[in-house]
């Protein structure tokens, strides 16, 4: 190991906090992944970790040797840091005592691989780091084959999406494109798209999900743009039953695509049909 | 109007900042709405409003006019707020000018009157209040004739569970109570209960939402105790195909709902059994 850090004002702290900041993460290709939970997943996923900062004064369990011996496996630097320099680089109100920083990974949209009868996920403008990385977790909860975010606001390597996805970024197999390309890319690939919006008709539980399926949905505040309510094949709405005019953006499509999971059950056709 | 208030360590805003903490809502019985659609959602549902703070160069639209008449005409005091100390009492990092203090409601068990064939949510022990806030929500939108929420550790007064409910706080009946008593109320009204758990056998999809129904839900970090968890009548769970082992506590609640609310559609039975 290196010599540990003791100051805040040391240029790799520095760094750490800067990563916060979307400009800094493009302009150095790397992102920061916090926590044990979230680095295992990234080691899991071979996502490539550059250096992990350890701060042993703040570690919560047994197994963090394990963890820092896999990184150190990988031949990226671990380096020391006191508490107080930790602090002032975690995100976290109650860091762990593990910080690291990894290259951001592919996100094309030429890169993402379909298995047959793919169930997606397409998410247009998300603003909410917080709803994208809920969405990722529920998106590897349901078995979909991807995630594709659609003219994002926020990027998939905000700190805010790598903690509410507990770790599932580096699981979901995640592309970021333009919803011209993407609408062009799934119709390519003979996928039926369906766009979530509270002006349809048509029940989501009257929708047929089997087969080749994106269910897209849009911002909480403005709904899907007109791009998408245009030119999806069907338009489909969760029912409101109360005095509420919108669910939740994560939560919408957590209920859309779980009763896509419903429908796609083995033998669930034929009992519905029976 | 009584005299604008100008300075930051005025009593009244003093007092707003400190109703953030548990204590200082219960000793005095009050708790914060901020916000047009919050303050308008309590209105619509008589609320006591008890006094409002305004503070007109944060204005966002031309309605506040009429939300502050309303308020008046209930005879409550209106209290003009310079932004500075206006912006130190606000719970947001862009208040709208508008912050009312409410009387706590009654969140009594006795209090909540049931429908015939309710559909319920039960939620054990929450700690996250956006994750209260977004279930009563989702709890509105599919119907729910109330939430019971059983030995919280926070509490449906927080400023997080007002925002994050966008005031379905006052829409959905509530009640605040313990397990024990819950589990003994429920089974007075004859309300089948749905204890949610990774450790059941039978899938949510393969219940039976029909009837008098209560789906219950713990925490993301500990899921449901013992009490729940032996004294359900049917224990349930949610199919995870991916890498996750949980879903968020708020999408699992949703998931749910959303599958009785589908069982319950008029028709749907006959559907499924045609």
């Amino acid at each position: 190991m290196s010599d540990p850090i003791t100051s805040s004002s040391n240029p790799q702290i520095k760094d750490l906090v800067r990563l916060r900041d979307r400009r800094h993460r493009d302009r150095t290709g790397t992102f920061v992944i916090e926590g044990f939970r979230g680095i295992t997943r990234a080691l899991d996923a071979a996502i490539e970790i550059e250096r992990l900062y350890v701060c042993r004064e703040l570690f919560l369990g047994p197994n963090e040797d394990g963890l820092i011996a896999r990184v150190a496996d990988t031949g990226a630097p671990v380096i020391e840091v006191a508490p107080d320099p930790f602090s002032k680089a975690a995100y976290r109100d109650r860091p762990d005592g593990l910080l690291a920083v990894a290259t951001q990974f592919d996100t094309s949209l030429e890169a993402l691989e379909l298995p047959s009868e793919p169930l997606l996920l397409v998410v247009e403008a998300i603003e909410k780091p917080g709803n994208l990385g809920t969405m990722l977790r529920t998106a590897d909860a349901a078995g979909c084959a991807g995630v594709i975010v659609c003219d994002p606001t926020t990027d998939p390597f905000n700190p805010n999406v790598v903690r509410a996805s507990t770790g599932m970024l580096f699981v979901v197999p995640l592309a970021v494109a333009s919803s011209e390309v993407t609408i062009e890319w799934l119709r390519s690939k003979a996928v039926t798209t369906f766009a979530t919006t509270p002006d349809a008709t048509m029940l989501h539980t009257d929708a047929d999900f089997t087969g080749s399926v994106a269910v897209v949905v849009g911002t909480e505040q403005y709904g899907l743009s007109d791009t998408w309510l245009e030119r999806a094949d069907h338009r489909i709405r969760i029912p409101m039953a109360g005095a509420a005019d919108s669910l939740n953006a994560a939560m919408a499509a957590g209920i859309t695509l779980f009763e896509a999971v419903r429908q796609r059950q083995p033998g669930r056709l034929s009992d519905d049909e029976s």
